[in-house]
């Protein structure tokens, strides 16, 4: 989960007008801050405080660790003097910075009913004006500005997380309360699927030029893939329910093994916020319960579902060399968090291009979360960013409905493990050819 | 936990006088209602939606459970043409009432921001005008009058759980937040232990008259009891610190076996609370950080604690027949709920009498919570308030710091399984005359 | 579980020749210990390794460690010269007692394939014969005497372990083997339920006089018991197939509300080892599958399960001092470990005493298993025989079909956690007098 | 795990002497079978019933378990009127094969002691028998022998498992029993470690040719390597010692995120079967405790700690293309199975040539167990032999002292979860070019 603000922020090394930078730098850093709190807006300071479960955080806690990253990377060491909003906060909004010291547990961020979601709305402005302050003053360190970039992607990840981690709580309540009104209606037909053929030859796939980047997009590199074909556009609830109707939960054979040990323990029958016993597909939504439009793309499975969709139609999941060798040269627009829609949407009927590579719903791929060769962390705290993570996860591509859209781009990496299914996350089909 | 009204209302069975007793249940239930809200009124709106373990629950399920037990048992039954407040609210806030349908499962309760808390409020100010409206009619038949009098006792009972529930989840916080300003300080010494001797012989224990009792606590009946001695008051922070030196939590032979299985797996090492590695003890209290008062009763034990520290100190818990043949002639009064200390403090100097039988801390005693010869549960829902808990769980009595006056007695039981500590629970000593 | 060895041995503290009493213990000693290895005689090595659940030891386990009791506690202290058959023996077959040092965790007692079967049967031999030859040598002092007094009752509490280990061992199996051919037929009638009046007033239980007895079963007291009725014999498979027909497993306010929550949480049906989808009652036994009598006792209940059975038939357990006075003054003989049937018989039709105190099935009793007032742990390392085990434990009474027949007594106290299955336990039912 | 039997069996798809294949293959069926029963000979009964987790199976499974494969998918339906030697069998000794049907639960079969290791036995020689006059008889169809050829392949998987599953039994004894006596000594030194180069560019990896393989090796494909170096022995006792004193086991920096966690939920402070507290290193093998050579390579390492090690040495574990390029050109020797060592033993000091690729240590790579472009499982029951694990594994390859010699080749694709440690599991270095 990550964003990048190439739109707003002038390439930062070959570039001598540092001022100009700092300037841009900083609007993108307000106006990105503005944006976490006009999400919590709606919500109130008892939504915000309560935690779902342990991989869930509650919007209060992602209100402060995103202001954290700031006072920590950057405030403490760059800004002469600064003195920090609290001492406690240090630990109380670490959330896996072994190198910065301790932390309060994760499962345990639901406990804290202080500070309140008003004095973390403090350390908002606090921090906030002193980064601004910062931002003003003349010959910043170009280290400390690529730490404010790094700061305002991490702060776009978790505005996806304030979504996801916010659909997971409210799910839970048997009141189904909405986060926001129902948006407009969307069309009722999909376009039919084409399979779009990618010939065989070496690639090279990671990211590449002076925009911003995370540490596990590079180093850019070269794969070899084999002719196949993707699908041009993501398995869409109607296309799911067929499965589901002939058998798919509950026929071993299309599964892995230990997704069908998941799916039994777990009692699946159906993607996550389905509701059990209702003749269409309804689920629980950001607008309360909704009968769901058959047209637009299935979501929250997990990348078990996802296979056992795919081999039951005869094709498989796409690697992330296959994803982003299609997805390069495409324009990047699509129903992203902007949109305020936070649901996937049908793709346009009269498009013949591939659809909704980005946004909508993020596309489980076939390729396990690891290092690309020469990959090497940064140095330093931040550099527990990604690489830490790389085992027994797999990779997502593409964003979602909950993605902002300046942080999305072909090369990016999500990563979640293979039951995980809070993420807006679907599935995009490819196949061999024979 | 439990609480008798008898002082506000007259005696219910023989007294003619219809409108005497409604008009003083009527301004009991109104005080007792207040009382509630006042507990409540420090909090913030967080402080009241958070859960901290699955045995505790958010003080806002609290205030609203509390209502509902009036609109269930009383409201849509007596009251002419009442319409609930919310469908759903009976569902969000029955505890544990299988008769009267489907329950939120309890560990869930911290899993709803709404209910908002002004909403919550909202509930309470309507149940509390028509509970008041029903009590202003004529001739309410005295089987609803029971039911209000047993949800007035009721709410006294999740008045004394608010306390406590709400200090487990403050000391949750790293940041060791207070409920209310620290109290006035209290004598540094503690009188000497006396032993009050029992002769042998059959007693009576169990309620007897007209006044209000839980179905627990009858029939009175006959026990034939050993001859013992009892100490004249609870044990203090500072004798229990001497069982710590002694290596109280490090040696096997002091302990039930089970007792000590939980210690081991716990990892115990003081009473609840204490933090470890401080010279002097200390412990979170509902007032922050504290250093303890060493002549104060020791709090927030389990029954193994209790009973590892009496055997210790060669002696051992007393039995509820024994206790109650103690405390049954004495004048109730004591360290309660409304001191608003909400922490025990030492009993004093100049009292040769047997000190703290009632308030501070309940005290464990050695019998397992059984039904009397011959009790039989209520008929209806509220027959479940009692009977089906009565295995696995051992008798405390005499009420502690945060009972309220009004609600404790002699024939008084309370009960918890043997490991929990989260109670103002604490012991007292007893021997055998050998 | 212990058994009363006073049939063969002579009242130890007044008689004066010590050498007809040591010439009795001997001879008890040799009889107790062939009635072990012939109870292990038609099993195999393999059978003998195994461990089903951390609540039950492999039978040569079971071997072992009754030889280690004898060793360790006997041996080690009064025999001169006396060299441990194996040092490692002293860790490996300890079962609890903290005291003596260090014991393999229970819940691995199955990952021993060595020593083998063989090895553990000559580690008998070599005890047995220091045994012998110790009770042939002039003077041995009383204390010695009393502790192998002792461990000959341990063993024959093992004897029953062993029957009970090994049936829930063999119930794994698929196979359905069995120990050993079936018993002959039984009487398809039991005797119509009698109800026996015990008036109310002050009775004395426990143990008084000169035979064996453990330490739990002292001193002897005072009780005071209301009236009430007791049923002539236990429930009958027959009888608890209409509670179950009428939905005995499905209906919570029939039970307490731990055993609610236990019965669903282990998706109870039935009494352990009965077979689902079978038309009669049908079940796991020593002899393999069986249709089981409709006349025979019930067993294989939890204290839960026999809770509920009474409740539902308006009745409730019997007291440990109300099963206690009505079994004092009756004869002991019945179905026991001797007549290896293994599986407990019908009542006699011809009999209007009440049938079946002893032997068939341990019958459950409303007590928690408690001190008696004044009870005082033996010292040193066999104190650790009871007391430690005294919270959240039932106590049984009378015996079962597994047995020794000199091992029960009406003083007798055996004790399960509420939710034990796997020995022999069946319930007699009981009543108030209104 | 798997072998490759084409030193005995001639290949199988062109050849047109059947007969001589048919007799090729009876061969290496009977000294593949016996090869087994030699593993168990020195066991107990009881040494061969034993579970000690659910991961792990006792030997005496195995033998049935090997033994059910051949009668299931190729006596029961290629030879006319075979009559399976017992119906229970075809469920108790199904692994994971949903599609033959029900089987007894893993975690379970630890709870057999029936049937005997005798009736086991006689299992084996019944179907060996069968098995032996089916490859007599003319014509028999290729698909049978493809599965005979499978089965003996699959049945040597299983010769490791005994050995592996064995030896974690025999450690969870305290007697630190031995199933062999001690092999020879082996050198005190290591050859130094040289860096082999690989140059980049694409290679072909995967099985070719008509040799057995499985079919997780298949197809041969190609990939693009970057250019990198590869150590040339697997990192030694000495040299995973200074990782453990530079602090290994305590520097969350040097370990991936998961890793962590399970390193310290799990306490591990050494690699597996490694005694705490002694001087030099001393660990459990299958020829009791002994003390670590030096020289040898380390094993039984998780997938983490092989991680942990490369990052704390400057480097990295190799992929498995690279792996395969590399070994593909050597020659396979070294300690495998026949030679009864079960330990790994230092590579040989007069070697220039890269060392131990095959035997010794199964060496961890950096690639999750991913199907191969264009993978397609067999069709039928043994089609759920490898694709449906290829979730959550990681690939290790060169097999092991616990190896057959002709079941391993440079295609072979093991694979274990990553906290897996009871293989003979080690590691080889990679780096990059920089």
């Amino acid at each position: 989960m990550q964003v990048n603000v190439q739109s707003h922020v002038t390439p930062s090394r070959e570039h001598s007008d540092v001022n100009e930078r700092q300037r841009r730098l900083a609007a993108a850093f307000l106006r990105v801050r503005a944006q976490t709190e006009q999400l919590a807006a709606p919500l109130s300071a008892e939504d915000c405080a309560l935690q779902s479960m342990p991989d869930a955080s509650p919007v209060k806690w992602h209100l402060a660790h995103t202001t954290w990253f700031f006072e920590t990377f950057v405030l403490e060491r760059a800004a002469p003097g600064y003195r920090p909003f609290s001492a406690q906060f240090r630990v109380l909004f670490n959330s896996y910075y072994v190198a910065v010291g301790a932390r309060h547990p994760r499962p345990e961020r639901g406990m804290l009913s202080r500070p309140s979601l008003d004095e973390v709305r403090a350390y908002r402005v606090h921090v906030n004006e002193q980064v601004a302050t910062l931002l003003q003053s003349d010959d910043v360190d170009a280290g400390w500005l690529e730490l404010i970039e790094l700061g305002i992607n991490h702060e776009q990840q978790h505005q996806e997380l304030i979504v996801t981690d916010l659909k997971h709580l409210l799910a839970k309540n048997p009141l189904h309360p909405a986060y926001l009104p129902p948006p407009s209606a969307t069309a009722s037909e999909a376009p039919p699927v084409a399979w779009i053929g990618l010939p065989d030859g070496i690639r090279q796939i990671g990211h590449a030029g002076d925009g911003f980047r995370f540490d596990n997009e590079e180093p850019r590199h070269r794969v070899f893939i084999d002719g196949c074909e993707i699908a041009s556009r993501p398995v869409t609830v109607s296309e799911y329910a067929n499965f589901m109707e002939d058998g798919g939960y509950r026929r071993p054979e299309l599964w892995l093994s230990e997704g069908w040990d998941v799916c039994n323990s777990q009692g699946w029958t159906a993607p996550l916020y389905w509701q059990a016993d209702s003749v269409e597909p309804t689920a629980f939504t950001l607008h309360g319960l909704k009968t769901l439009n058959p047209a637009e793309p299935v979501c929250h499975l997990s990348f078990f579902e996802a296979d056992a969709y795919a081999r039951w139609a005869g094709a498989r999941l796409p690697t992330e060399a296959e994803w982003e060798t299609l997805a390069t040269p495409r324009q990047i627009y699509g129903n992203f968090l902007e949109d305020r829609r936070f649901h996937p949407a049908p793709a346009r009927m009269d498009d013949d291009r591939p659809a909704q590579l980005f946004g909508d719903v993020w596309e489980w791929t076939r390729s396990s979360y690891e290092p690309y060769p020469g990959y090497r962390p940064v140095a330093g705290a931040v550099g527990e960013y990604n690489g830490k993570f790389m085992v027994n996860q797999y990779v997502l591509r593409g964003g979602s409905c909950a993605t902002p859209a300046s942080h999305i781009r072909a090369t990016y990496r999500n990563f979640f493990p293979a039951a995980a299914r809070w993420q807006f996350s679907g599935v995009r089909l490819a196949r061999d050819i024979r």
